[in-house]
């Protein structure tokens, strides 16, 4: 597959749409769904030294919406979406109802990363041919966004599933580009001497080989020992990469396979559409040479039926209690574990 | 109301019981429950350079029995509960399923706070002479669990409704006792020169006034600018205390009062059972000088039916987004607060 074309297209409100890939161009009579007004701000939490975006025009945005309303499908006549477009493959645009605004003093970016123009599935269904076109998204939009002046940390994540909070079904993912580096990226970066902590985590969960899930094509996917989620997985390049851009086409792919597959897992673990958040760590946009890119998965059920929540000791003490032993979680989704996608290149292997 | 006696018992596994004031025996029978085996450790998160604490017995805790099996209820003939008592005013008992254990390697411990033998109810329904037994008891277990060995932060909380994890009805509270710092109370600690930071914090809310719900009595409410969730509220002594032994008993009461305050307020805004967090954070178990007892409560609702979820950024990046100005919340607040509830002494007051 080529590298994607881009278009980039402005809406009347100024916000930015990129189109990756083949597409199709909106209907006549297309009408862009403009910003509400809102008061943006950051506010500094002396007490957890900390960040606070507000982001005061958010209440009304679009919530569960009937299929037919989704935002995030091709637009057609006499319904027009946030994607000016009759069909396409993969699409970004600047959120509607973002958490952060470019100008002063919020000063970030919020975008919405549309993995395909097909309403139904989810990243664990995309097929290998999406994957690619969004592991080159994600890439572009890394380099893109932290070259922006003032950006200092670009976040590329994904919620997934009504209990934690998707408003929208149509398979998306996030990305936020911060003007400050977040206290978890800070945290982990903070150890600034030595090796790498991330490469040696990495090489410790190979040795222990018990909570490693997947050590394919350079990748490698693990239930941490300290997992603060019962099915918590991290998900790793085994060579020190700060970054997407730092990865091969088929390095980039390989994570996003063994991504996948972790994701199917989920689905098979308790037989529902497992719902989870994202999280994906790399380099600030000032690189750091022990950062070290790797996705958290942070599955918030920890049994059937049962969801783990976030409650006294962990939002008032900053204590997470996990109900499982990493390594029986580790077992467990070993279980559920399928082979492998083959890659597009690869698709006449047995 | 003369200082609460306090009657201990140690039950057949080993767990204590303390009965605060006056009580009726346990019936004839009385059979009490065991604590199930499981697996307690303490791991280090080196990303998060956090502790993560593994309990792997609590998958099997009581999850919203019929009120008939309340465990907290007093035991009747027939129905042995926690609380080996017909009839009590405030009982605290050793978790039978804990995040910690007062052994090794995890060496914590967690206590269940029963505000009362009434099944119904809450701490905003609490009558007076309660919320002043309360304070005691709140008192006791600081004092007791600081001077314990190994213990280093002793935590005061309250998860209220379901959509925070609520798995028991009966009102309630909990008690950490944790054998390191844990991570918000170190941050808020971290400023270890110059002047008390929560007296700063005080004073720039009662001079700003606009965040302020309560001002009496020696005690503070107001909504922090740096509010994380829509309708925080932070309530603290005007006066440096750094944890509740340093309150005089009116001062506890009067503390009391004003939390008190603050939930019947939460539960009129949207005219249902605020579901919320209670964290009170004091000094540490070796006293920090500059510490300064207050209590945050975290409500989790943001509008009319609708949750405020933690989701990517939150929890993967650790920014937290307010969809609402601090402001206008303390005004809504304002809006439905009630008059102070005379205390018992004062209860001629017209």
């Amino acid at each position: 597959m080529p590298r994607a074309a881009r278009t980039d297209i402005v809406q009347p409100d100024g916000r930015h749409v990129h189109l990756y890939g083949d597409f199709a161009s909106a209907p006549a009579g297309y009408q862009a769904p403009a910003m509400p007004n809102g008061v943006y701000e950051r506010r500094w939490n002396p007490l957890r030294r900390e960040w606070v975006l507000v982001a005061a025009s958010r209440q009304a945005r679009t919530f569960l919406p009937d299929r037919a309303d989704c935002p995030l499908c091709p637009s057609r006549p006499g319904h027009s979406t946030e994607i000016p477009a009759a069909r396409y493959e993969a699409a970004v645009f600047e959120n509607r109802f973002p958490a952060m605004v470019p100008w002063p003093p919020a000063g970030g970016s919020c975008e919405v990363v549309v993995y395909t123009d097909e309403h139904e599935g989810s990243f664990a269904t995309l097929p290998a041919s999406r994957l690619e076109r969004l592991a080159e998204v994600w890439t572009d939009r890394y380099r893109e966004l932290s070259a922006r002046r003032g950006i200092k940390y670009v976040y590329i994540f994904e919620n997934r599933g009504e209990q934690v909070g998707v408003t929208l079904h149509h398979p998306h993912g996030q990305i936020y580009a911060y003007p400050f580096v977040p206290p978890v990226a800070a945290s982990e970066l903070a150890r600034r001497t030595g090796a790498c902590l991330q490469c040696e985590l990495v090489a410790d969960e190979l040795k222990g080989r018990h909570r490693v899930l997947i050590n394919e094509g350079g990748m490698v996917a693990y239930v941490p020992a300290y997992a603060r989620w019962p099915y918590e997985v991290h998900v790793a390049p085994r060579a020190h990469r700060a970054a997407f851009p730092d990865l091969s086409p088929a390095g980039r792919l390989a994570l996003l396979v063994a991504m996948q597959r972790i994701t199917r897992a989920y689905d098979r673990l308790f037989e529902v559409p497992m719902p989870y958040m994202m999280a994906m760590h790399q380099s600030p946009a000032a690189v750091i040479e022990q950062a070290h890119l790797h996705v958290e998965f942070y599955p918030i059920m920890r049994e059937r039926g049962k969801l783990k929540y976030l409650a006294g000791s962990e939002s008032g003490a900053g204590v997470f209690i996990n109900d499982t032993l990493a390594e029986e979680s580790a077992q467990r989704l070993r279980d559920v574990l399928d082979e492998p996608t083959p890659s597009p290149a690869a698709g006449d292997r047995p």
